[in-house]
């Protein structure tokens, strides 16, 4: 749908976080990511090749696309000059934000005056329904953070990618915008309707071959108070099999709340683990996954060490070490 | 900003419980409703005057207000005639539906060839901001319920009317389309866009006196699977100091979902505090509210004297015996 490769858009993300669109799209899909373009004073950077407009689009570039995200998930006025010169120059557009490409009239007119295309793949493409709670068959597993921006989305993609290789069969279910820019497909979650949230995981994730696994990604935290629903939704829509734990072991406060500080993996679990059972009364805590990025190896070794022994469940960052460890959990129990 | 008296349009629910937009109008401000409207084969009465849309006008009517809900909220074809008809007739339409009156085009021409107003009570009319968790002044008590339909509402605006009779400072925070239909103003809460759920939640009920109450109307249930996020995102946004826990004792199965026995209310308490404490620690479980429609006198004084035992905590059924018995166990906090 979104024509390849493309040129990631850092902008003015003020750090690393910021970009974790553009992070995943390089860390999944580095065959579709021929540069990064920063702006004066950008505090991310996803290790690719800086290019101008110009650079990337000798290179063959065709999609510009958003790989940034500010609070709130606007598009930056800063942003505009850049965006429009890349229209002019022929790029097309791609874009999670919750305001619109499409919606921006400077963006849709020059968009339309030289036929480049907006992708807008924060917008719900289908009507979803209200979910009706049904046992259905396959299985699912389904990631719970301890507050946003974790590792959820690397560890089903990581998951996703050992199963494969043992042979299982398994599928990536992207709920959010880099997910749906990474795989083409999915449901941007964040921007459902209320009502119908629950019902666009049960969609998302249908009946199967009993030996399937749909590996939802999660969203937000049951901790994080200004995205709990959502992680509400996918908990009770998705009635996932298994649930895996994901924590960033050096993060103080949640994400964009500095008054609240992180639970821990045990809150987690039993918070979690009750709810999922509402839906799916077999549901287990079946591993956990940490994310190390700011730990040396040997912390990150002897923190994954004393998890695992601390809560009697496999523990590894599927980033630095690989996933097998979390498929091996998964076909243990196919 | 809806023309009243109404008329109450009950088409053809199938149920007394598909009605309860018309019932709660009746029974909280029935000076607004001049009488009800029934189709053929409706299973519902709010024990309003049956009149056809010529007495209803006659009688001084103004407006045409949907109060029944079918599920997924739509605008039914078999409605149509008698829509069309009343706004030849020069009535107002109002509407909470998840569908819009404004988006039927047979309704919007004929609206606007006889100058009618067709009112969308669902449509948010506010950009709302995502949720910034930050305590704020003034106290907050939230409904939540062993399921959808027990009594939220009606616990919330019984409670309202206690406690300004008690000369205490509250106010009704409406979070559904017939709270806003009654009061005039409110969040449509589960129309919004997920990610603003919460923050949504946090403008409704903004800083405010020491001693002001706000009456948050709760929404589905945390073990309702189809909308447990949005009850979540009450919980967080709504950061309440008290929870009124809401039962329907005779009701077997989930609102809507035959294959979910309903949770008890020890569960609903152990499930929806600590959750409840993540945003606002100091929150306490205060009282129970039964919705006790269903039993007999004796069966209801036995049922609330046994629930107090059990619990510790002051039960009672507001519609039945007032809601003195919450105001006093809220004064206790202030």
């Amino acid at each position: 749908m979104i024509e390849t490769p493309y040129l990631l858009f850092l902008g003015d993300a003020p750090d690393q976080l910021a970009a974790k669109v553009a992070q995943g799209i390089k860390d999944w899909r580095p065959e579709n990511a021929i540069g990064q373009y920063r702006m004066t004073g950008c505090g991310a950077d996803v290790g690719l090749t800086d290019m101008t407009l110009a650079e990337a689009r000798d290179a063959g570039a065709k999609t510009l696309v958003i790989g940034v995200a500010n609070r709130g998930g606007m598009i930056s006025q800063a942003w505009k000059d850049v965006l429009i010169e890349a229209l002019e120059m022929g790029y097309d557009l791609a874009s999670g934000l919750h305001n619109l490409l499409r919606d921006e009239r400077d963006l849709s007119s020059c968009a339309q005056m030289h036929g480049g295309t907006l992708h807008d793949v924060r917008v719900p493409t289908d009507a979803y329904p209200i979910a009706n709670g049904k046992k259905r068959s396959g299985k699912r597993v389904l990631a719970v953070g301890t507050d946003c921006s974790v590792g959820k989305m690397y560890t089903a993609l990581a998951l996703d990618e050992a199963m494969r290789r043992k042979g299982m069969k398994s599928t990536f279910r992207a709920t959010g915008q880099t997910g749906i820019l990474i795989t083409g497909h999915g449901v941007p979650l964040d921007a459902v309707i209320a009502d119908f949230m629950a019902g666009a995981v049960e969609y998302l994730t249908p009946d199967n071959d009993a030996d399937h696994w749909d590996i939802i990604e999660g969203q937000g935290s049951l901790y994080h108070v200004s995205y709990s629903g959502v992680t509400m939704a996918l908990i009770h829509g998705g009635q996932p099999d298994a649930l895996i734990l994901c924590h960033e072991p050096t993060r103080k406060t949640m994400r964009g709340l500095p008054d609240y500080t992180l639970p821990s993996l045990e809150q987690v679990r039993d918070m979690a683990l009750p709810l999922a059972r509402i839906a799916n009364p077999a549901c287990q805590v079946i591993a956990i996954s940490i994310n190390t990025q700011h730990m040396s190896d040997a912390e990150a070794d002897a923190y994954l060490a004393e998890v695992e022994t601390r809560l009697g469940l496999p523990a590894v960052d599927p980033f630095r070490h690989g996933a097998e460890k979390l498929a091996d959990a998964l076909h243990a129990m196919t």
